[in-house]
């Protein structure tokens, strides 16, 4: 199984020390990884079908703070579809002129979508096949992007059948929310005033977000697995779905 | 004014040396830069709104060798749009479960195409109009992916259509073939056996490719201006299309 990573904020923010935490559980999860940055409607988008543990891209992005308010990140372990770029978590679609991101978590038996849309997939995932599912229902229940509680309706509608097939723990941003799907594992946290020494889960490393914050940012950290100690990770429950805005979770 | 850098080749090859040429010219291109490098049908693809000059980012692109038979790049120097991630080229889409690439140097006048389908523009720029009305006039052009002489005679009659709003070179590819039209000022070179030492234009480094290189390896550059001394750069003719497999123009 892989691992999710996802982060949303109300002030642009890097997730170097994130990302360390889930690069570190890259040993088990080898067969590549990936990270997207929402800057506005722009998307920084990496792949790598080497391990985030070893990979040159996963150091640059250990060490180059890039700021954003939405971020997907995953590291695979392949159960469908064989080890190589085009099936490399996240996936990127565009739709109604914004870029859309998903990642997944999970295996789903035997999905075999019609897809008579626009959206095809790249690769041989059913990952990547639910992803363009669930953009062709998102195109066809709406013709302009919605509102955001207008799109988590609508997500809320077809997570259930995709939960259906089998496991599926899933990021999505379109870059002005963040939407995540707990099937079976998923956790998140809110970080806000007042900020602290926080310390990774599997590595003697921590950082003071007291120094590089202020009272007012706030940002959600969503995570397959806790990544650190002594925060208050919350567990989602199965088929649940939250919709975080500007590093709060909607009611 | 923008400046393209394309590559096609028989053989995976990086494109470190030509990328270090491109970014020479970045003091003045400086409002950003990409690069997108295909895998057989997966892709990177880089972007950064700051010069390739100095981008930590681009430092990564001229030192990963990263192995591709396709690669588009570009460095943004803004005509239209403001500097941001959404307007940095390439653009990318997906279409018949195929991802397309696109970078385009030149500016299209008053070009604002009507746009039925299912590419929508994220930033503001006439190039990326003119990408989603590619991707568009394709889609309704063919019903999936065509083989690349139908591609080529569909695109021979897309291209005048844009050339007409005004200066249209452009780079185009989806990891199978590299189109390039040449508008004003596009030049293309092949390099193949006996490969030599070779130097950039407008910076004292070389490499000898004899050293990388097999016999049976090919290779097509495309720039928009020559990028290096003593090589048989040709240039485009006006109006000119081209499209290059496995390292060689298609007659």
């Amino acid at each position: 199984m892989c691992q999710l990573l996802g982060m949303n904020a109300n002030t642009p923010t890097d997730v170097m020390f994130s990302f360390a935490g889930l690069a570190n559980r890259a040993d088990e999860h080898k067969d590549g990884f990936g990270i997207a940055f929402f800057e506005d409607r722009g998307l920084r988008h990496f792949v790598d079908h080497h391990s985030a543990r070893h990979s040159p891209l996963a150091e640059l992005v250990k060490h180059y703070p890039i700021k954003s308010d939405n971020v997907i990140a995953h590291i695979r372990k392949a159960t469908q579809g064989e080890v190589k770029l085009a099936n490399t978590h996240p996936f990127q679609r565009e739709l109604w002129g914004r870029y859309w991101v998903f990642a997944h978590n999970g295996n789903l038996k035997d999905f075999q979508p019609r897809l008579h849309g626009a959206f095809r997939p790249v690769g041989d995932t059913d990952s990547e096949r639910a992803f363009c599912w669930l953009m062709q229902e998102l195109a066809k229940a709406h013709y302009s992007v919605p509102s955001i509680e207008e799109l988590s309706l609508t997500l809320a509608e077809l997570m259930p059948q995709l939960n259906a097939y089998g496991t599926f723990n899933m990021l999505l941003s379109n870059g002005q929310a963040l939407w995540a799907h707990g099937s079976t594992k998923l956790h998140y946290l809110l970080r806000q005033h007042p900020f602290g020494r926080v310390q990774l889960q599997d590595e003697d490393m921590s950082v003071d977000f007291a120094q590089a914050t202020t009272a007012q940012d706030r940002v959600a950290v969503i995570a397959t697995e806790p990544l650190t100690r002594d925060e208050a990770w919350v567990a989602f429950e199965p088929g649940q779905l939250k919709v975080f805005v500007d590093g709060l979770p909607r009611p």
